[in-house]
């Protein structure tokens, strides 16, 4: 795989100046960077690298002095991060998985594998489950039976992708995604403490001791297109109808989204985030890593909360919000600064006290 | 997979009325209901959706006019919830793994496994392992060496349970979940500064580099019958002796219980908690989601924590709790008010050293 | 596996005292130790319940009495959990992996494969992979094509090392650990609502609905010696350099380490603990369980964060720190205290506030 300067310019849309002939196999950062590779260095602070590595050619900031960089050619781009995307998606070697199914694959007789499929050592797909085309499964994966996945899936190895799992196109799954367990959804034959403790906010009664009865998961798992997850994420099943993540919504790794819940569209949950059961989340919101959120509410378009944040009740479409509980980050802050001066506003308010109330009377 | 509205009443002990023969394939929400599907319409709000769907028949809360609604049949349930487990046991469809034992799997020959057991494609069971009867392995499954699975088991698939596991009857696993890895144990040559700074609270004195040596896992994992552990979950091999887990107690997605930890019988432990090692935990516990618990404390019968605690002590039983560090959820909702009032109160107090302070003086 | 009890005290470099020649098969908890076992009794707590069990030998602190204890061997060590790393690795069974390269496993034929090395069942080893002479892999992982895996390296089962990662020797990776994920990053083609917000500190403008276009990860990631990493962890892959771990760094349960990060040398990530991308860590530093640490910040040497910090910002080295945000741990402890005196301190504030300017104006 190697593309020259003048290709790479081309297919990101950018201007490029000098050799644009010269030959390019791989990016690297600038003080790593060797003569075939191209050096990423679009802002100044990364350009001063430069002069440690052996770049031959560059992609720089608007208006950079190139050739004072002692470059032969350079690259030159707007919103560095997009001509990332472009880039790294240009250069990316991949895994290797090899073209077709490979030998030891287990794959049932009425399951439906596209054209131009191709699925790795050791993977089992069920029955009438269907994959279509373009798509690279890994070594190790399973999809279960009934399963639909869309064109040009791309599935890293062990992933597992559950029964009834309904999938659109262009599909990423990181190592180990687990995509339709079953729900988290137990019920005890009469009112348990934890029911009576969420209604009285902290008073469970008399807590009686009880065995949970399990609700079984019915629903599936709905995605749409240009969906990715991370490794080791877990998606579950819904109860009656299916949870529901749309189309170009990314999970990081390691993220849980409970039974009926539904993921608007281009959302980013952040690594570690979990989500509970039958929370509705509205288009392009941003949760950052460790999020939290209850089962029952809604989270509006647009909402973003700070890493950490434990989101308890609904909140409104536009809100920026952090905290335990999530409260607006401008709040947050506000009484994040009040609280490192507590210990000395205590202090205050003991020598007020004194002075009202014990000096006054001795007036 | 059918049934009639009679047999389903019967099967949850409830009462019906209208054609009791008449024949469901499937459970659906009100409004998504076909005419061979049983609508969940247990409370007048989800109701409202049975005009919007094509049900025939529902499952409606007492006193319910079913033939208003337009129905041909109805089943009337005290406890919606507890109906739900009947429902979805009855109509699970199950992720179709074959029964007997698939030509793919790796099974030792030393292992026993129990009449009636379904093994996955795939799957590898070691030496001198035991199968109880009934169980059904999925795919990509690895039973190790010397461990015992009781009777009636459901593994999905990737699961994987390490050698010398002892675990009871209707053992359920989500896909990914790790039973069995080695704890998390090293120590220093010498007193480590985190040692130290644990006694002082927050004094780690001369902090010296040192490299950690591994304290091995001998004890393995011990798990009662009728428990649940959730989707990529980790429960880890004891030190001496095992990490044990009570009949009954139901663990979520990406739950993490460190080495020796006993947690009792009949506890929740919902998604990302994280409990350490050595750690003591009663029955009845409900842990909410993202819930921490550090090593080497004890948890009380009946305690329940609010979603996100951190829980950094002793907690007596019966305790309702929350926060960060988590306290009594009373507490917790006094001080989380005053805290939100907090900018305000600080503005108050320089009003008020101002007044008394700056201007009683010059009077 | 056995060993008399002079074997184990001179592999420990402690004395032994009476019969050094009795017959030692495993170790067990004083309680419940047999005739064969060794009780590891090394603190006069643990030594009381010697008589509820059988054992005939014991580890015991410096200057115990044994004979008073009914024993027929002791041995005595300094800092008991050094002693406790050097038993158990001596006794420790392991998970039966037989030497050799099962019949089941797919290797490439290109992977070079080192001297007595053990491949478990339907291990995948891609191409070109090398795996260092004495490792041992365990059944259902994944080595991708041109991974490098030092010598004696022990992967449990369905660990999964993606491409061109670059492992030293004596790693340890429990079940379902992934390392070589591909790194969440995404940009919108203009300024996206989460930017903004960043960097206003929570106003995100007028957050425009975009969508999110992929960076690929052309970076691996790189792993130095004496590593060892949790069940179900997740390590990324660089976006153009690799991501980093250093020698001798142990990652718990769980663990999220994002693109680009670099971890020093002998540090310890507790359950849970969720690092971002671009993070620089120092060396010895220990992260508490469910540590959560935003990107593009550095933490110093020897850093120490309790269990559930937010680490939001730099950290300078040798500091302890704790809460949401991470703060130093004696400043965090003074104003949780002030909090919890807070609904008070709120009480006392409106009797000033009423004192001073209520009544005063009516005197």
């Amino acid at each position: 795989m190697q593309f020259t300067i003048q290709q790479i310019a081309d297919a990101l849309g950018a201007e490029c100046q000098g050799d644009g002939g010269l030959t390019i196999v791989r990016a690297a950062e600038p003080g790593d960077a060797g003569p075939t590779d191209l050096a990423m260095a679009m802002s100044p602070k990364y350009a001063e690298a430069l002069s440690k590595g052996e770049a031959r050619a560059a992609v720089l900031w608007e208006g950079a002095d190139w050739q004072a960089m002692g470059l032969r050619a350079a690259i030159f781009v707007k919103r560095p991060r997009m001509a990332m995307a472009g880039i790294t998606a240009m250069l990316d070697r991949g895994q290797g998985i090899e073209p077709g199914i490979h030998p030891s694959a287990v794959i049932d007789p009425t399951a439906e594998i596209g054209p131009d499929v191709a699925i790795g050592p050791l993977t089992v797909v069920g029955a009438r489950a269907r994959i279509g085309s373009g798509s690279v499964i890994g070594a190790h994966c399973v999809v279960g039976m009934d399963a639909i996945l869309g064109e040009q899936a791309l599935l890293r190895e062990m992933v597992s992708i559950g029964a009834r799992a309904q999938i659109g196109d262009r599909f990423i799954a990181q190592p180990g995604a687990r995509i339709g367990g079953d729900g988290f959804s137990f019920v005890t034959p009469e009112v348990s403490g934890a029911e009576r403790a969420r209604e009285t906010l902290g008073d469970q009664g008399d807590a009686k001791a009880q065995s949970w009865l399990r609700i079984h998961s019915l629903g599936a798992v709905e995605i749409g297109d240009d969906v990715e997850v991370g490794a080791n994420c877990t998606v579950d099943n819904g109860t009656i109808r299916s949870t529901r993540i749309g189309d170009g919504t990314k999970l990081d790794n390691l993220v849980h989204v409970g039974h009926n819940t539904r993921v608007g569209r281009d959302c980013l949950l952040c690594g570690q985030t979990g989500v509970s059961g039958s929370v509705e989340i509205g288009n392009n919101v941003v949760l950052g890593g460790q999020t939290g959120v209850v089962d029952n509410i809604f989270i509006g378009d647009g909402v973003i909360s700070g890493g950490g944040t434990k989101i308890l009740s609904n909140v409104p479409a536009g809100r920026v919000i952090m905290g335990y509980p999530g409260i607006k980050m401008e709040t947050h802050t506000d009484v994040y600064k009040a609280q490192r001066r507590l210990p000395r506003m205590a202090r205050d308010v003991e020598a007020l006290k004194k002075a009202v109330f014990k000096q006054t009377p001795s007036d």
